[in-house]
């Protein structure tokens, strides 16, 4: 009987939080999506619960050399904060890359998507915006908005930061809850356009299904990720500075297509179903060209990929034996 | 914080044995496979990992009327027996179908999957076999073997059962392991041919790649099942009695026209690859006709469907409940 390590939220808060060593991980995940026959990445499995109005997607991918690999299971049902639960949670499961028995168990209740997504926010910030990136912007004020500032504060040297929300008490109390900290001006804007301008890095973390960027306010020089957007109806950017920038990178272009804000781009006719765009893990190895001046502009998209679900759920697995945290569960 | 029931697989063969119960769960299930809207059910996710000759399907369904669906993590490693240890394996997440919180994970080392795929050989039989049929025969002799005969006897007054496999050694196993029962007569064939003749249900379990029963032995009156093909080029029926015979069931029509005997009768340009046949679940609902006469000759083609993970594991769930199973663990 195979013996199987579960790991609680709390547990997993504890042994992987939001580090270099987690931006690594997803590095070089996105390091192996470019490489030839590195990765196994079956498009996503989408149930839908229509009485309930949820959905469940499933992840997963398998990266050469690991020793394990994720599927995700996360659901999000969007009633349930009427009835006080949060409408997003879900589970990893730990397969071992030889032998496909379950290892592990991770309830994180979408924590560690919650650290992924943001480790891919550093990822292409370091790869995309520029190095002198000192502001940074960030819409929407949820618990994505905070991480991504914080990833982005791992790989530039960010001395302001600003919040913009729809709802402008949401970005107050995203500022509060940062709090002060050395160096660091944070303030809320209740003007999207102003909280863009002079900006160096603009991240998207909202469930928009409008844009809520317009291509008129981005300026020379600057980095946007749009994180925000993993289903085919979520759309933060105008789709005209989806064409209109220096540099339109994917996390994985076949999702972009179908998922990002590529979709609305060829939607409105301005850009070819199947153009050819570079994708980050290329950008990472070197193989295409990400940002080439300090006043291209760039954008990522990013939908989330399985590579990133198995990358983090191998370092929690990692951390989990070095620290022999979790329980183990005879199945 | 959720609680999650966690159930073994000791604690799951207990608690859901292969009966009346299980095949009338997944008989429900297949129903509503066949009334409009009642079920949500995405194409299987597969994941490939090349470097370990393996290979891991996810499957899901959510049935409207159950409070919980399953999202069914599948391995198949084939190399796994040389180092001692199964091929597959896996488990089932059970999500509430009202909010998507996980309420149970069932540590079933791919033991309720045997459980629904014998039951859906019984809800075929049941629908398509003779009211008299007498005699089974079984082409294979693993786990499905046993359980597909044990389902038989559940929905048919079986009086002699027949076992044939490409090694006859482990035909005769499956024979002593049957044991001697009252007024049953079990024994071991090594013509495939021979165990057909003058049999009213034939069961073909097995893993063959090529067909290891010809179009010309089957004989008016007898329901034949397969259920070893779930995957492109597994093949265990003459591609030519798919044609010939005069009813061919699918339990999935999508999944048999890509992973069932179907396919092959497709490719060997034989049925039009849009070609339409009945459900099973039509067929059980009486939307679409079955055996129609004591000399048809049928064929369920049974690929294996998230539907029958969802109905085994709500049943699954229910049980532990009644009977207070498992442990508690807080996520």
């Amino acid at each position: 009987m195979p013996k199987i390590r579960i790991l609680t939220e709390s547990e997993l808060r504890t042994i992987v939080p939001l580090d270099m060593d987690a931006v690594d991980c997803v590095e070089n995940a996105f390091r192996a999506l470019a490489l030839e026959n590195a990765v196994q990445m079956p498009p996503i499995l989408r149930l839908d619960v229509p009485h309930s109005r949820g959905e469940v997607d499933v992840k997963t991918a398998y990266i050469h050399g690991l020793s394990s690999f994720a599927i995700k299971v996360s659901p999000g049902f969007f009633d349930n904060p009427k009835i006080g639960l949060p409408s997003t949670n879900g589970l990893m499961v730990l397969l071992s890359s030889k032998t496909g028995l379950v290892e592990a168990l991770l309830l994180d209740n979408g924590y560690l998507t919650d650290v992924r997504t943001a480790a891919a926010g550093a990822v292409a910030a370091n790869h995309l915006a520029r190095k002198d990136a000192s502001i940074a912007t960030v819409f929407g004020a949820g618990v994505q908005a905070r991480l991504q500032l914080e990833a982005l504060m791992l790989v530039r040297p960010i001395r302001e930061i600003r919040v913009w929300a729809r709802d402008y008490r949401r970005a107050q109390a995203l500022v509060e809850q940062l709090g002060a900290r050395q160096n660091l001006s944070i303030s809320a804007f209740e003007d999207p356009r102003r909280a863009i301008a002079g900006s160096q890095i603009v991240v998207t973390t909202t469930p928009a299904d409008r844009p809520i960027v317009d291509a008129s306010w981005l300026e020379p020089g600057q980095h946007l990720t749009a994180m925000g957007s993993d289903a085919e109806h979520k759309n933060e950017i105008d789709p005209i500075a989806i064409k209109a920038v220096d540099v339109y990178v994917a996390d994985s272009l076949k999702q972009t297509r179908r998922l990002g804000e590529l979709r609305h781009a060829i939607n409105a006719g301005l850009v070819a179903s199947d153009a050819d765009f570079p994708e980050l893990g290329q950008v990472v190895v070197g193989a295409r060209p990400g940002r080439r001046s300090a006043s291209d502009i760039t954008i990522a998209d990013l939908t989330g990929t399985g590579v990133q679900d198995t990358a983090i759920a191998t370092l929690a697995f990692a951390r989990a034996e070095e620290r022999s945290a979790g329980t183990f569960f005879e199945s």
